[in-house]
């Protein structure tokens, strides 16, 4: 009886900054305790402080590592030993496959067909199993649960889980244990397990701090969701920030963000892009298109970082050489 | 009566460890610690242990703002008003133009005219007055000290000064500091300052340490000089690795060089690619052709890593995004 055995959700509990703490516990050893940067040349041209959490420098590529192995180490014994399913755009999938091999859980990832070719390889090179689909034509989440049902697996949702927003919210704890408050926090959000968690983080450690969420133009659902008080969902947005490309905010992740966010600004793919050449020239690190979006806010009007300290969360750098090389020449 | 003004080499003593330890206290709080990375995939593929030592992420993108602000500290308060000048491939002269900026001091920089953009372009940003010229042609050291003569500028060399070199060595002092002692560390060479300096660190701080140079294919004269057990000349040589476009060793850096130096090793452009993009796509870190050099004798056949702890130092990070491009695509 597989089907028994199948949770999408875990619990499905609202997480509070206490599932953050033990998610940092989990995560001790296991996890990067990532850099903050600091670029004098970024702080001339915003005329603010900005603290960059590099989380492309985390495990796998991307804080998705954060959420993925706080999620494993949450299950029981029996359901490691089955193995977990996930569904992803990317560096969800990595980060299961990662987190699944240190805790010895076997583990299958449903990805879309036009991922990166560099996402796909790591994601196979963490010995997992990969299942492509079309991302434009068929619904990840029915094919993830029947995966899952088909096969006894425990199916780790990339955001709208417990374990996985408590896990994602370590990576702003550890930003404001170093720079201490701030005024303003920027984060980057697709289905919003970040944001939330970067918000449970921000009220706990830091409570004056605004928090402002950052999403592709093209994808606004979260922008709209927060407007109109209910989870908006729109068609696959078609973005360079292949990270952000989900069509809605989770039952979990959207009470946490409309209480704890002000606001949801957007960003053009111009403006990521121009935020991907800074780091890459001036900052000297590589960060993937979803990874811009924070940055790239506050080097728009859409945020005003003057005279203010701004931490602002850099979520991953999975993008191979190609890519970015055809990305700029475009 | 400018010209009395003039010194080419500062004193033309040789350093030694306490110049390094000396280095060290002026550039505490004005340098970068740089950090030190590692990578469990380069680690499992050279079957050794290896200590990053990322100085691309150092003021002004490389190294050479060590030596140039230990430079400049060193001349005496009318040598500092009156003003500097260097030449260089490019990451000396930017970092001489912020070290000059940060002392309050004018700077004029000689410069090849096909640097690329983003160094000219750093070089002026930072305040300088930079002088372009034809590196297959014209002969940097006369031009140098004719322009120095001509506004009673004190020169500050690339590489042959006893605080430039000094300087250098403090990067390979807080990696051993870090990491205690290393077996073997890869540096490196252009003139020999980044390389002379690391080796007194290592001679002084972890004797058993071999120190092995790394030069490119098509500039070999470093290996022609320990062999010949004198300096040896080559004709400018055209490869890739821009800040290794030297012709020759310095009288200062070859004698250290040879004291403590087991071997000078070659890799090809082909190779530092390869060491560029393993950077980029694992180590989510833009390192310049020249800063691949250690890496790509690492992954090579030139260098046996097996069951060994190696320090690399990773000099500079500045490379454009069209540059590094079209390096990939070509």
């Amino acid at each position: 009886m597989p089907d028994a055995a199948v949770s999408t959700t875990g619990t499905a509990t609202t997480p509070t900054f206490d599932d953050v703490t033990k998610a940092r516990e989990r995560l001790a050893g296991v996890a990067h305790r990532t850099p903050v940067m600091t670029s004098r040349y970024v702080d001339s041209l915003v005329g603010g402080q900005l603290f960059f959490k590099c989380e492309n420098l985390q495990r796998a590529g991307a804080f998705k590592f954060r959420g993925a192995y706080n999620a494993i180490a949450s299950l029981t014994p029996d359901q490691r030993r089955r193995g977990v399913a996930a569904y992803s755009s990317g560096n969800h999938a990595q980060a299961i496959a990662l987190a699944a091999s240190l805790q010895d859980t076997p583990a299958v990832i449903l990805m879309p067909e036009d991922s990166p070719a560099v996402k796909l390889a790591a994601t196979r090179s963490y010995g997992a199993e990969v299942v492509t689909y079309d991302r434009y034509a068929q619904d990840r989440e029915v094919l993830g649960a029947e995966l899952a049902g088909k096969r006894g697996l425990t199916l780790i949702p990339p955001f709208d889980h417990e374990a996985v927003i408590a896990g994602q919210g370590t990576a702003a704890a550890e930003l404001f244990e170093e720079t201490g408050p701030l005024d303003l926090l920027l984060v980057c959000l697709g289905g919003g397990g970040l944001l939330a968690g970067s918000s449970l983080s921000a009220a706990a450690l830091s409570p004056d701090c605004r928090v402002v969420g950052v999403e592709p133009e093209a994808g606004d659902d979260g922008r709209q969701s927060l407007e109109a008080g209910r989870i908006v969902t729109i068609p696959v947005p078609r973005t360079i920030a292949d990270g952000a490309q989900t069509t809605h905010l989770g039952a979990l992740t959207f009470p946490i963000i409309r209480r704890h966010v002000e606001r949801i600004v957007t960003v053009g793919d111009a403006d990521l892009l121009a935020a991907m050449r800074i780091f890459f020239e001036r900052m000297k690190i590589v960060v993937e298109p979803t990874g811009c979006l924070s940055l790239a806010a506050a080097l728009s009007e859409a945020v005003d970082c003057r005279g203010q300290r701004v931490g602002v969360i850099v979520s991953g750098g999975n993008v191979d050489m190609a890519r970015a090389a055809a990305l700029l020449a475009g």
